[in-house]
């Protein structure tokens, strides 16, 4: 639809412009504007039906938004920002200039601009972070019918309408009622004997992480954010949940990778960052295998005197390293998604040490047929294989047990992920191979 | 809680017992009725509210659900199986042996039965796999009064009632309407002009993935299914996009470290089937690093003249690894979550060229001055911090390059991840590393 909105701007045909996009979803809009060029966006983005266009200015990239409110009058700036749900509004603040930001909040209401600055006062990754303050609330002594009229007198700028709160005068949250529960009820009800007070809440400092975690575990739309004295502050909803969720994944994926984690889009992060990202875990973990190094510089005579020993060497590491990172990325991605614990450890414990005495088993007795048959050395095979035995084994147990140690002093688990398992398995695996060769073969 | 409801059960105070759960949670008490014993298990499961009975059952673990049948007489079985959504009844239907598969069908009514029958038959992994056929259809000609009137009448047993669906006289779909739209048009309005004709909605053969991402795209709650003439066929709801979103995160951290996926809880899968998912990738990287150990047998002459060039091999063979892990990880995950495309494979070779560059200049000249500081050996420093410029520079390329050309050959991206990657790059940077020192130290 792209290369017809380009058209039809080029041709100057305002009014086929705007039938053809009254009916289009704001994220496919939002898509569109991104394509143009900056001055066919400005044109598009004025062509807007009033109510869609802050929707669809929430889903525009950083750039596109910095490079739009460039072109924007005061006025037109000042519909955006008033008409933004605060979630929204204070993620695109997030993003911008200080001189971007002082231009926006000049033009927003008196009232925005001062929810917009409580809402930037939470710490990042907490629950108050991602809350918008935009719900609808209820009384008690609502009947029904009130409820729906007061849904219909604000509901269009509330962010869901789906689920109510009922507060009492100091804000104080009560309870929950469903708009099905509301639909399925008598007009006359009283809200106090239809709601549910068994609410299920998060704190505004609770970390994000866990706020998406509640929302799966009770399927929910929206979830309420109270503070200490639980007073109802703002709400969450499940869009935004889903957002953290991914976002905490990927972050996982790149510490587990060795990397200094960040949502920054790939392409548009310059070489520096990236590199700055990368180097600092690459030069921590280069320097833990120059002590790996070491270990093979202490038996440089045995090897000398048995240059066949260094063949097996990467077969040893990159065995031991992926043995061991398939037990990590088990224990840390079954933490994470909130199937293992703590106090699983002993039951983790004794499966790893059975799975990979059958894994290194196996594993062990192919090598000792395969360095017998190259090599017509049994005693070789026979160190190979054993070392390689001991090396998965090894590398299972310290694979399992270090991200759960890892949780126990408070740390990220994702941490304890391949790169430093591949590390402290490669020194131990190389220890145990050098040792075994010199008993075996008497050297 | 469950303390307190297990005292409950033993002291036979049923009436306390209702009275503890009448407001609670129906996830909260999957979670109290599953640390249960078997025998109070029954007491609390009948002790529940008859319409959050199958509520409850449908978010215990398949081994509850299985020996909770086993204590439930046919006319409860039916009841409950009657009451599940039907997606919910699917799930568990396709977790149970068959003979209780045999004895839930016989209990569930021909309606409920031939439903169920019907969505098992959609492939794993597909749209229709996961959706539910429980919606609220509305047509064109009702106002927005019968709409309600509707949603009233059949809106207890749907699984979400905040989107309806409009629908023909042949059931293909018109177009969509929000509940919210319902509350703030007049009663008299007809459902035709208040609807969204654009309409976006998945295939039944759709895979589930794309599903999760069109609900992450448009912020959905609900997407409806259709078949190829586009009948409306069921409805997929946010909960389990989130669900899938999840279980694809799983998988992928499963095939990057080498594993065979499976979303089984760790701990009640046994040891055989465990070892089974890790041996075949162990032993596929084990036979690759056989040809690796070749590479340095061809240079053993080399190594005994030379022996201090072995201590290096492990630091080149973690770094090379960690870095071209580095580069995989990101590429994966960008393509997972839509941030990357094929079409972008030259911006990112450039990035990961220069980005490689930079790293493996800053690491390689450390190891010159590392080596050269421990050894006095200047040749054998310019020897190892070569090799490792090298090394990096194509362990990024093609830990970048490799998961875009296994999209291109249509092979999961996530296959290309480190452990793959490591074994390319461990064999590539010892041979580099060889033929250095050969030119360098002119052996």
């Amino acid at each position: 639809m792209t290369d017809h909105i380009a058209e039809l701007i080029s041709a100057k045909k305002h009014r086929e412009l705007k039938e053809l996009i009254v009916d289009a979803n704001v994220v496919d809009l939002a898509d569109d504007l991104e394509e143009l060029l900056p001055e066919q966006r400005i044109v598009l983005f004025r062509s807007l039906p009033k109510d869609a266009a802050a929707d669809v200015f929430s889903y525009l990239s950083p750039e596109t938004q910095e490079n739009l409110i460039g072109l924007l009058t005061d006025p037109e700036l000042s519909h955006i920002v008033n008409d933004l749900f605060l979630d929204d509004a204070v993620d695109f603040i997030e993003e911008m200039p200080a001189n971007v930001v002082k231009r926006v909040l000049k033009n927003a209401s008196e009232d925005t601009r001062n929810q917009i600055n409580q809402l930037l006062r939470y710490q990042e990754d907490s629950a108050g972070s991602i809350m918008t303050t935009e719900y609808i609330d209820l009384k008690e002594e609502m009947t029904v019918a009130d409820a729906f009229a007061r849904i219909r007198a604000v509901g269009m700028d509330k962010e869901t309408i789906y689920t109510c709160y009922v507060t009492d005068a100091r804000r104080v949250l009560e309870g929950v009622v469903t708009v099905k529960t509301l639909l399925l009820s008598e007009m006359t009800d009283r809200i106090g004997d239809v709601m549910s007070t068994n609410v299920i809440y998060a704190a505004t400092g609770d970390d994000r992480e866990q706020v998406a975690e509640t929302f799966q575990k009770y399927d929910l739309i929206a979830l309420p954010v109270a503070d200490t004295e639980r007073h109802l502050v703002g709400i969450i909803t499940v869009d935004d949940a889903m957002e953290v969720l991914e976002e905490e994944s990927t972050e996982d994926f790149h510490i587990m990778a060795a990397m200094e984690p960040s949502d920054d889009p790939y392409l548009s992060t310059d070489v520096f960052e990236l590199a700055k990202r990368r180097i600092r875990w690459l030069m921590i973990l280069m320097v833990s295998a120059f002590f790996t190094g070491g270990i093979i510089t202490r038996y440089e005579a045995l090897v000398a005197a048995f240059p066949s020993l260094i063949s097996a060497i990467p077969m040893l590491m990159d065995t031991g390293g992926n043995a061991g990172s398939q037990s990590s990325t088990l224990i840390i991605r079954g933490m994470a998604v909130g199937e293992l614990h703590l106090d699983d450890w002993f039951a983790i414990f004794w499966k790893e040490l059975r799975v990979s005495t059958l894994v290194g088993g196996v594993l062990g007795i192919i090598n000792v047929g395969y360095k017998w048959f190259l090599s017509g050395n049994f005693a070789l095979g026979v160190v190979v294989g054993l070392s390689l035995f001991a090396t998965v084994v090894f590398a299972k147990l310290i694979g399992s047990m270090l991200p759960l140690l890892a949780k126990l002093l408070r740390f990220d688990p994702a941490l304890m992920a391949a790169p430093i398992v591949t590390t402290i398995v490669d020194a131990g695996g190389l220890m145990v191979y050098f040792m075994v060769a010199r008993v075996v073969m008497q050297l």
